[in-house]
């Protein structure tokens, strides 16, 4: 082999990882997280006169904004040593998927020696895990997994092809057996990849059904913004400035066309195609949609969850007649029945006070529904236990 | 419904948005492409003294390093004005997928008004796309899609469940014939997702076929790093900071095990599983592996695709036999033979003269191969490309 045998690899990659670092100059750990579940962020900014980490992990501090007084992220100062290593620590933090940020000079930016991160809206954070408890279900584990596929159904009604992510438990492609479904719908700003980065679909849905507590089935997640074709960066019109407001995601378009979904899956996959094995829940903006797709479809779905669900008006109406006679809709469905109208909110969610009347209304017809209420805002570490929460209660015999 | 309707909820959202520009406090567009391929890019950092942007798009320059003098990335300084927006503007770029990061008082971080980044090893950088030829290949575009799936597989010879990336043409699903299959090898510090992120390959694959240029096939992206289960950060090992020499890459392990994902394919997809249609290829270490797996089952690959292939010797020798007797088995592969040996590398690449060597050693045996060599290094440009021009060439009849 001699003759061909010209560099060494290794040294040859040796020096272009000693580029890299020459470039970057930024060769700390960070985070660490320590046994006692504190958390040490570390940068090396030499040049930096102050910085600070910003993140879900440390208390909200009140801050004016133009709209007045509001809860805005807490941030703690990190201490330079005297090679200009930046360093904070944290106390013991509770099991939990958290984000962070590092403030340098007043600049938000991410942590160079992370390269774990997940864009939320226009947003991109680190993240970093604390094991243990419920986070112990956001981590990828040494048990069976699903599949996690990126496919296009051709939506006639909306008029292209849409991306759509489909998770099929363990076991699926080699099962002759058929499975119940939940569709399991973003919230605004989100996307067909929401659910599974922020959320944590997949590790939750193998951990669960690891371990018993969910029945084995099919986690169907759309993009309910019907003018894309797929996420900002993954569909034709390329990549630009995502916006938390997406035009026309409200206007009943989806839910008047969310039989095209059910129907893709229906042909394409080993699913159970009725009732009883159909669920469908969103978070937010996607908790307005399953509540309407659940009405507006009223002998369809045997669960429904409502996660920090956008009850509110519509904006306008494009999806003709798909807000039209919300109360008898929604008697129907009743009278239809369900399993399970599962609504949670926590009790600082700006949301709260329109759930409470959404619940007074369901009261009011005598609609059963099981409500659960939490600590905390409208924020993705909720509905990660929202989710965690009701899986389990889905498709049991 | 007036009874629910608690909140404008635009204007909640609106407040929230406020709330990350508050903290933000950087609503610049970045980069933006013109109608003549400028490339302007812009950071709003009041408080910094000195801003660069650094990227493949600019000439490289000359640095020294421990091992002496070396490429650089090249940078160039963006100029501030009186409200502390900084900016640069590139002459006209020839069209491609761009990487950048900015440099900010000797700090490389990402540009916060992008937030489409991708993980190269341990590093993240910014990426943009100048529209235009070879580039279009890259963009998604309103043509056909394959599937991506994200599979998990029963390693037995490996002890471990492994993640494997895998590309289904469109179609793939509703149709009843059966499919040809490239296996596609990632580099050193690589994994599963290389070729996807930074490969582009389900964008090349989706219009390549859309053109007519490709045939409709698999592509089958496995995780050559026979310790992982799957990428950093998808395994069961979690978050940590990923390393180029990733320990027993390149022991025969891989090679020794690689007709456990053959099977897998063939036994899970509906493939014409012979060696006519079967194609593997590779760039660097995936080069490497691609030229052992070929010549270790010898009569299995009708095409075999050498890009940047690390021609060298082996590190140690635990898949037994995998590199006994190789010009033996290299001529039994020569004998058995084959549609393409196609071997890809650029002018400037480190293991230009490896592949010179390798390519008088194949002379000197009479092997056939086609020899393809273009502009440039050891970079993810070129393995695009040679992506894009090796599949026009496969199960052609």
């Amino acid at each position: 082999m001699k003759n061909y045998i010209v560099l060494v690899f290794a040294l040859s990659f040796g020096i272009l990882s000693a580029q890299e670092s020459l470039f970057n100059g930024q060769q700390v750990s960070s985070p660490e997280i320590h046994p006692d579940k504190s958390v040490t962020f570390r940068l090396n900014a030499p040049q930096a006169d102050s910085v600070y980490v910003t993140g879900d992990f440390l208390p909200s501090v009140k801050v004016q904004s133009p709209y007045g007084e509001m809860d805005g992220p807490g941030k703690a100062l990190l201490t330079k040593d005297e090679k200009g290593v930046w360093t904070y620590t944290t106390e013991a933090l509770a099991p939990e998927l958290y984000n962070y940020a590092f403030i340098i000079d007043g600049f938000k930016t991410t942590d160079p020696a992370n390269p774990f991160l997940i864009r939320d809206v226009a947003s991109v954070m680190n993240i970093f895990i604390v094991p243990g408890e419920q986070a112990d279900l956001y981590r990828v584990q040494d048990v069976p997994h699903g599949t996690v596929a990126s496919r296009w159904y051709d939506s006639e009604g909306l008029g292209m092809d849409r991306k759509i992510s489909i998770y099929t438990p363990p076991g699926y492609e080699q099962e002759t057996k058929k499975y119940p479904v939940l569709y399991l719908l973003h919230g605004a700003g989100g996307d067909e990849e929401a659910w599974l980065t922020l959320g944590r679909t997949s590790q939750i849905m193998d951990n669960l059904i690891a371990q018993g507590k969910a029945q084995p089935m099919l986690v169907v997640m759309p993009n309910g913004n019907v003018i894309q074709d797929a996420a900002p960066g993954a569909g034709s019109a390329g990549y630009y400035t995502p916006n938390f407001m997406v035009p026309k995601t409200m206007n009943g378009m989806y839910e008047a066309n969310f039989d095209e979904i059910i129907r893709f899956v229906e042909d394409n996959y080993r699913v159970k195609a009725n009732k009883e094995n159909r669920a469908i829940a969103g978070l937010s903006m996607g908790g307005y949609h399953a509540l309407h797709i659940s009405r507006y479809y009223p002998d369809t779905f045997d669960y429904v969850g409502l996660f920090s669900a956008a009850i509110m008006a519509r904006g306008d109406e494009s999806g003709e007649g798909v807000y039209s006679n919300f109360k008898e809709t929604l008697k129907t469905q009743m009278d239809n029945g369900y399993e399970r109208y599962w609504i949670a909110i926590g009790k600082t969610d700006f949301l709260y006070e329109a759930n409470k009347d959404y619940r007074a209304t369901l009261d009011e017809m005598g609609m059963p529904y099981e409500y659960v209420e939490t600590k905390g805002g409208h924020i993705w570490r909720n509905w990660r236990v929202y989710l965690s929460d009701f899986v389990p209660l889905l498709f049991q015999e």
